[in-house]
């Protein structure tokens, strides 16, 4: 695996560490949320895919090896450096697809609806991973097509957190919580399942129109409801 | 003004008359929600343009009106046969972008911020009407080009009252509410402008980013909150 670029922490956990440090030296007790055993990033997925070895060896060449191009939260996984271009039912594209790694066993594509409607698809709502019966798709590459012959979603927005946050919270795996984003565009997205893994950095994952829904920035104050 | 094609009542119009109507013949006592005086209609705009007389001529031609493709759920107001082409600052496009009529004394391209991402445009979130300093374009019609020095917004979400439905939901003018909607991808929108005026019809405008980060279709369930 190629090195890529690290990126630097989270906005939400360098405050969550300031808000620990200076209430720890005002001698303050911690307000609850401060409490958390970690900090809470959210992040926006723009539209991507999940490849198998064999797809990206279709797409770009014998024994190819997809590149970091950057690191994402989430330990080990990363954007490519490869895209590819998506070919919808009606003949319309998406070029610059980009490709998250590594590779995975199942071939996926999560689009917004926004993304879904400009190419003439109907895609369902799902939890990665979950793709049968799904539309699929052709995807191209520089060295040739791939076709998909199901797995293109609109992913299940969704938390990412480990045993302890989910202790934290209250929550077990596959609750719904809620996130209340704030802001001028300020929203509460009513249902957020929840994913544990003791792998998992605490994260929550939503799509494009739900970023550009509450306009989400790097300052917008976040909270996580059960 | 050309005839164009009256639309069927919405959905939440003629539910709202069933219900009350059900409740009646069973001689039951009608629950808060289905005693407001109108029915609440929750509308997705798409990106938009709303243009001046001298607009139209510029790209239409001399002399030029506007033709009634459909009529919309506020009296008067329609969306036109004509359409244009928006030019953005990266010379990117966005083709058949829809006028909505009858002519204003200003010119204002609506957007959703998916769509200025793409164009490459930063635009603010403005109530519609305030466009003092907002970025321009240009528009591109059948008989030429016209140059907008300001304009393009992303649209406050707002909901459109008379003072009837104002008094019933307990709120004036410029106050914010809650619009709950409901299905797999439930949201709460946290701002919804308050607009009154004795022309309006009780209608919910959100744009497409938010309609379609909770998937909006005639059967979801929405609810005004104060």
């Amino acid at each position: 695996m190629a090195l890529g670029l690290r990126s630097p922490p989270p906005r939400a956990a360098v405050e969550h560490l300031v808000r620990q440090a200076v209430y720890h030296r005002l001698g303050m007790p911690l307000p609850r949320l401060a409490q958390a055993p970690n900090p809470l990033v959210v992040n926006v997925s723009a539209r991507h895919c999940h490849l198998t070895p064999q797809a990206v060896e279709a797409l770009f060449g014998n024994a190819h090896q997809l590149q970091v191009h950057k690191w994402l939260y989430q330990e080990g996984q990363f954007a490519a450096k490869e895209s590819v271009t998506l070919i919808g039912p009606r003949s319309r594209v998406i070029s610059n697809l980009r490709i998250l790694g590594p590779c995975r066993n199942l071939n996926q594509v999560e689009l917004a609806y926004t993304d879904s409607i400009a190419l003439g698809f109907e895609i369902p709502l799902r939890l990665s991973g979950n793709i049968q019966g799904t539309p699929g798709c052709m995807l191209m590459g520089p060295n040739g097509f791939f076709e998909m012959q199901e797995g293109v979603i609109r992913a299940l927005r969704h938390v990412h957190m480990s045993p302890a946050d989910a202790e934290f919270y209250g929550v077990t795996k596959g609750d719904d919580m809620r996130l209340r984003i704030g802001g001028p565009c300020a929203l509460t997205l009513d249902k957020m399942l929840v994913r544990v893994d003791k792998s998992f950095k605490l994260e929550v994952h939503i799509d494009t129109d739900e970023g550009n829904a509450c306009n989400l920035q790097p300052e917008t104050p976040c909270e996580l409801l059960k």
